[in-house]
């Protein structure tokens, strides 16, 4: 460990519940080293832009940092940018190196999703090349969970628990009329079907809703629909279905319905869940509904999973730790115990990370395609378990923020 | 109170979060009285049915009753029927009247809206008429909060609480990209702004948002909207708008788009959110998202407000009780004490409050009719405090049922 370390970290791609979780680990560690940290604001667009903000004082508080574990989003923001390839754009490289020098930054950590390992591998690839003592470590977080190197990622557990407490509601609520319905529930998880996958904590010992899922990861017939709904006997049916569900062609199912309403200029209109729902009306004539759970379900942090944020903050705080003993194109990774649950940090380089999809394995999808097997059940149940303490204002969770809005 | 007194109870109308809470409330009353006590499934139609299920029994488990009080929707399973006039079908009546003597029942409490104040008023009316001792109470339920007699209605703070976090938390995911965004998010209730005017709650000391609420008691016009979004100077806007606003003209602005898509069979497609989305994307450019909260809101007991919990047990408690003192065709009340916050209960006439709206009263809107006034704040702030304990199934909140569906 050198005397003149200086941290830098910053967030990116799409908000989850657990991703300050995580910046909260690395401060914990700059602070518990001493160690000045900054935070850059925008993801990789501050670094460029020098949008820096010193960390140290902001979190020397206690209540801060708990404050920060429990606000959802990305408190240094966010930004959706790819580095381009490193013989592409020389100056913009030098740009970054030069801010980073500058500012006498020896560690850069950057927490995100799979095109964010990209960055962190570019980054840390032209430091090797040039030379430069700089380390960059890469710290995983995404709703999705399709992040290759590790047994699940931050921020999933969380939204895994919205998903199956929310359609638990939505089931109990669909259930009160006597009349036969059909209920869609649309799930984020455009290639990969982890979250959906997740709405199978809904089921219980009074419910055995959804009572089909549909992933991304088998072509979705309608014809099978039609028969799934035909076969279930429930009079209120709850359909779990990815908004990525694609036809045998790969087309996306929504997509087929944006082309129908884009005589109106309006793209992107018609989820997954209206296109079942209308399938559902023309050949039942049952009352039928579709729910997109939309946005609330990554940034629900008012029930959050302590399990993740605990597992959010701890691979922060390793990762930073992991900088500090000389690591860099490195993203740690989740491994599973094999008795209890419990998990242990591994190390991936980051180049077998970035840019790859980690797609639900068939080990988890039944035969015919419109379930989970019960193996997944026994996943992805450990990772929702526990509730945080929040400090509240006016009765609801507090968070902090960089500035008011 | 009479050794042969017998209970009947029954639940209509939208599903709530406190519903059940206030079915636990009446149940105790039976049980502290040592009271037989049934439970008509699906409302009035259960009651003409003889659907019934007695209910000492099952809720003489302690847990049971705490699994109740925390269990969103109905319990009993709920029903919209309105009863005919009086005058108009009195096969109907005797019927139903027929099936109360033949099951000994001397009390019936029905909980639920408007409509089903209506149905406790006839039935009341014809018992009385008739002369027969038979006793109709009327405890309400509704998200809504549009009953007339009461301060405020069981059901509404726990769906209150949701949407305020819920905006809160939108708003914080809202904010992490540099881009200026506006997001819609659309909220519950026809005729009555009270449940998004509760958006307000999302405002805390780190965002203004949402930084427009948009009410069905004030004409919504496209030409304001405009010059809103004009003048606000924050980069993500977040806009709260009740399901029901509607132009001068008193036509639903749901309605309008609604008309332009049937071309395609599709009604009812497009919700609020979607038109406001809409004019944002044709003046501004700016991206925009319309975010429906749906069923959730009304279902979310995971984040119930323990208030809410609390007082529907407690009316539930005290209806009971009235109707064992003798009363019939009331509907009790909350009434706010003065200087701090607490509630006594009252008495109603049910013909007073039956088939009537309660639309959020000018005090609680601003001028311009863009907002509420920090007098609403004061209001509705101390309706969603406190969180309830759960008896968790798989990590999440565990619930109660007739039957597993």
């Amino acid at each position: 460990m050198s005397l003149c370390e200086k941290f830098l970290v910053a967030q990116s791609g799409g908000p989850t519940s657990a991703i300050n979780a995580t910046l909260c680990g690395v401060i914990e560690a700059a602070i518990a080293n001493q160690i000045p940290i900054l935070g850059a604001v925008h993801g990789i667009k501050g670094v460029m832009n020098e949008q820096f903000i010193p960390l140290n004082d902001i979190f020397s508080s206690k209540e801060n940092r708990t404050l920060l574990k429990t606000t959802p989003a990305a408190y240094l923001g966010s930004c959706r940018m790819k580095l381009p390839d490193l013989d592409k754009d020389n100056a913009l490289y030098e740009k970054i190196f030069h801010v980073l020098k500058q500012n006498e930054i020896t560690c850069f950590l950057y927490i995100g999703g799979n095109d964010s390992m990209d960055t962190v591998w570019k980054l840390s690839d032209y430091a090797k090349a040039h030379q430069i003592d700089i380390r960059f470590i890469g710290i995983p977080k995404t709703v999705d969970n399709d992040l290759l190197g590790t047994d699940h990622t931050p921020g999933f557990g969380s939204a895994a628990k919205y998903v199956g407490a929310t359609i638990r509601e939505i089931a109990r609520d669909s259930a009160v009329y006597a009349e036969r319905s059909v209920t869609i529930v649309e799930i984020m998880g455009r290639n990969a079907g982890w979250l959906t996958a997740a709405s199978c904590l809904a089921r219980c010992s009074t419910s055995y809703a959804p009572h089909y899922i549909y992933l991304p990861e088998k072509p979705f017939s309608r014809e099978q629909f039609i028969r799934d709904i035909e076969a279930c006997p429930a009079r209120n049916m709850i359909i779990a279905v990815s908004e990525g569900i694609q036809n045998e062609d790969g087309v996306y199912i929504s997509a087929q319905e944006a082309q129908a309403s884009d005589i109106f200029g309006h793209a992107q209109l018609a989820g997954a869940c209206r296109v079942l729902s209308d399938i559902v009306d023309k050949h039942f004539h049952y009352k039928t509904r579709g729910i997109e759970l939309s946005i609330p379900q990554r940034c629900s942090a008012h029930f959050a999973s302590l399990t993740d944020l605990n597992e959010s903050v701890r691979i922060g705080f390793a990762s930073a730790e992991a900088a500090l003993s000389g690591k860099t194109g490195i993203m740690f990774g989740f491994r599973r115990g094999k008795d209890y649950y419990s998990v242990d940090l591994v190390e991936n380089p980051v180049c077998e990370v970035a840019n790859k999809e980690r797609k639900l394995p068939e080990q988890y999808i039944n035969a015919v395609g419109n379930d989970v097997t019960p193996a997944f059940l026994d996943y992805v149940k450990p990772l929702i378990q526990g509730e945080p303490d929040f400090i509240l204002e006016n009765g609801l969770p507090k968070h902090i923020a960089l500035e008011v809005f």
